[in-house]
């Protein structure tokens, strides 16, 4: 039965030869030069060239071990380095090493996390994990899981909630119901309209709520909004408050809400993927003062802990099963029920999918490293390089601040020689908005670094900087701000 | 900035070190023991011990970097392995070494699937790779995404149907739809089920078609329970085949279905999560003859492909942009209009989720080491085996087929000496139905191997035996009847 080809199937010393060399080229060039301020942040290509260069096309015939390891030089040459100390593109970023190897081992083990029968070791870790961040929330005992990325997390919440109403969803469905409605501010992320599109509410179920000039949920308003709705006929079932917004990074106050919601009886929903890391800092968590109020909180360990895509943890503050009861189909192939161990060991029917990939070793492994401690002295030096960046902005002509930002957001304007001190020319707004899209052309070409850019309501185009790489010093955030100059200078 | 502790952060050296030896670790551990069938597939411990040995609570303070490399040996120690030749008990199996190779790229690099920006080499080669299976589907043109689980991808095809036929449903939600019903066999895969009720179809709205006793839908009840659905005042709007269900590894007669899809105009999803893969071989691929009418198809490579958890592609017959219209919400803070290159690459906004992994890789250079004829020639030797087993059954006393196989899900029966031509006594099924337990706990307890059971209908507990790992021979097929009859011989 041996495969013709001079190939691996079966053959573990060709097994161990290849993964050596790819191990020997992921540190080369993934870790060492993806990781390095001297090298590029990326290799910017146009889509038609870099097709050519990786000449993508699937075969019929296999390639040999050189063509193969070339292969993935390219891949790995022709990519962001997301690791990079100049990539603040998103809000993840860095490179944790501890992490990285839960990762592999991940990947070895390829298991899936439904049942202990296959997931000794990740079905106990994963409950041992969640109750960690729970603790970090304030409770005691509850139930959570981990989901693919915090857009499913917050859908999660919205149709425990619904069920937690409704029981007769889950067989009925929504047109059994009452029209429902749910409310979040305007600065919330965009997967709670996407959730309640997939999850048959529709988007004009969701209401959206008036924030301040800081970006945060008024609370009056959000009183006034569910009122409203109750006038127009819907049921309000769920308020979801965030804690750091995607853009200003912004907190919503989230005791004022959790009275709203008690005084409503409206499930208290906290999507904190962004800004849930926080909760490990002493210094820094009353930014999220009342989220033990909550009864669900989405936190993405893969943003700001850097614990790698995907790391979601969807907390709930539920003793009573309700994940299972929502979500779970029984199913005899892979939840038999006469098994020789306690089947509530099988944790997967309290998901909608089936298989579920492994997300919770490279959280563990990297805190067993770093410890708590570790953990939190990250984040509160990611406030503190913050704090070093706005102060930096205030000193140098051509940068303006969108705001003082509380979190790792750090929004601002650079505004070329040009534009320096003609904000009253009619034009200024719309001349501005053009200058972060041609700095970010020029910065990507040049592969110097990456940060990301966005208007937002009346605001032009301003540059979002996020703190988020542990690995990242002052003298980063001063290369920032040069090479901006530099960039921008005959603009 | 720097950490107090003698960490890695920012100290590539470190970095270095621990991740040679975490990868000698994987070498040795992972892919040297846990592909060897003179070691266990598993090393079962008792939930509280097996706590114990892990020490699984994250504290306060970090650990030595040699702390950390115990640790990942003892992940790796007590986890089941997956890729070993005595690992029988899901639909997949086996370690491909260049697929682990791509996976462990693709976490080094850590980057998300949602802009060109970020992620330049994998928006191309996923396009590229969906390109690939839809061609094998029979398709020029179309659309797809990879999707975190088979499950996520046929909810996707049930939301895609929906908003096709009401796109007001986005917007309105359900409750201005009049009542829907989904059509799929009792066979098919209990993530439909999960998915109506996560949608707020509600289950109810799904429909269940009769299967002949093989496990295939039968189109002439199809069509009645249209007639019924639409006689009780529902509106039919998709029909889900399945292409190897996941016991009896049926496959439904697809064009007899889009025969009738055809005649009252729904939506043809083919969930060919399992089956998918034998589209790869000349021989077997006219089990799924037909599989080019439908809509949409979900395939996941992880599967006997053996590509690794996860990777779950959906495919569309659409060129209408559907899947940006059905999920698209143009967040503007990732995916701008005024970037400098066609934002038409920044496939994102198809999905429901926002950070999405790269789960292209893993597939694609897998294809590139093995080429089509090696992946075809995997799946010819995954038949072939199969009917070695069942020839193998045939001649051993003890053995009994549950029925011919037309797939590489062999369903059969251990007999034990005592219940051997016993069949006539009334306890004779109950009896039966407590072996594959037993022998369960046994080959786990001893690790020698792990196959699935699961009753079905009103046949009792049997085996389910998945010939998936692309380094099975006859040898492991040998040794799994040779051990049943070793481990049940006192029964």
């Amino acid at each position: 039965m041996a495969d013709s080809k001079p190939a691996v199937d079966g053959e573990p010393m060709d097994m161990e030869a290849l993964l050596q060399s790819v191990f020997g080229i992921v540190i080369d060039e993934a870790i060492q030069k993806g990781t390095s301020a001297s090298e590029k942040v990326c290799e910017w290509k146009e889509p038609e060239e870099l097709k050519q260069l990786l000449d993508l096309e699937l075969q019929s015939q296999g390639e040999s071990q050189e063509q193969i390891l070339e292969r993935c030089r390219a891949v790995i040459r022709y990519s962001v380095k997301t690791g990079h100390p100049r990539f603040f593109n998103q809000l993840f970023s860095g490179l944790d090493p501890h992490a990285l190897a839960g990762r592999i081992i991940t990947e070895s083990l390829n298991t899936s996390q439904y049942t202990y029968e296959i997931a000794p070791v990740f079905v106990l870790m994963e409950e041992e994990v969640l109750k960690k961040l729970r603790a970090l929330v304030g409770w005691s005992s509850g139930d959570g899981v981990f989901c693919p990325g915090g857009s499913v997390s917050n859908m999660y919440a919205m149709n425990l909630a619904r069920y937690q109403r409704y029981p007769d969803c889950k067989q009925r469905g929504l047109r059994a119901l009452p029209p429902l409605a749910l409310f979040t501010s305007k600065e919330c992320h965009y997967s709670i309209n996407k959730g309640a599109a997939f999850l048959g509410l529709g988007t004009d179920s969701v209401r959206v709520v008036k924030a301040d000039e800081r970006g945060k949920m008024i609370p009056e308003d959000l009183e006034r909004q569910i009122f409203q709705a109750e006038a127009e006929g819907s049921v309000p079932f769920l308020v979801s408050a965030t804690s750091g917004t995607t853009v200003l990074g912004a907190f919503d106050p989230l005791d004022a809400i959790a009275d709203v919601c008690q005084r409503h009886g409206l499930w208290f929903h906290v999507d904190a993927a962004w800004g849930g890391s926080v909760l490990l800092s002493q210094m820094h968590r009353h930014l999220l003062d009342g989220i033990q109020r909550a009864d669900s909180v989405a936190w993405n360990p893969h943003k700001l802990l850097a614990a790698g895509l995907q790391c979601s943890a969807l907390l709930l503050r539920d003793t009573s099963n309700l994940l299972k009861r929502c979500h779970g189909s029984q199913a005899s192939y892979l939840f038999q029920q006469d098994k020789f161990y306690d089947v509530a060991l099988d944790t997967g029917d309290k998901v909608v999918q089936c298989g579920r990939r492994v997300d919770c070793l490279k959280l563990w492994l990297m805190w067993k490293a770093q410890g708590g401690q570790g953990l939190e002295q990250r984040i509160d030096q990611a406030f503190a390089l913050a704090r070093y960046l706005v102060e930096e902005i205030k000193k140098r002509e051509g940068f303006e601040l969108v705001m003082e930002p509380e979190f790792v957001n750090v929004c601002f304007w650079f505004v070329p020689p040009s534009l320096r001190g003609k904000q009253e020319r009619p034009d200024y707004t719309k001349r501005l908005a053009q200058v972060a899209p041609v700095l970010k052309e020029r910065m990507v070409k040049e592969g110097s670094m990456m940060i990301g850019y966005q208007p937002h309501g009346t605001r032009a185009n301003f540059f979002r900087m996020v703190v988020a790489n542990p690995a990242l010093t002052h003298a980063d955030i001063d290369f920032l701000l040069d090479e901006l100059e530099r960039l921008g200078q005959d603009l």
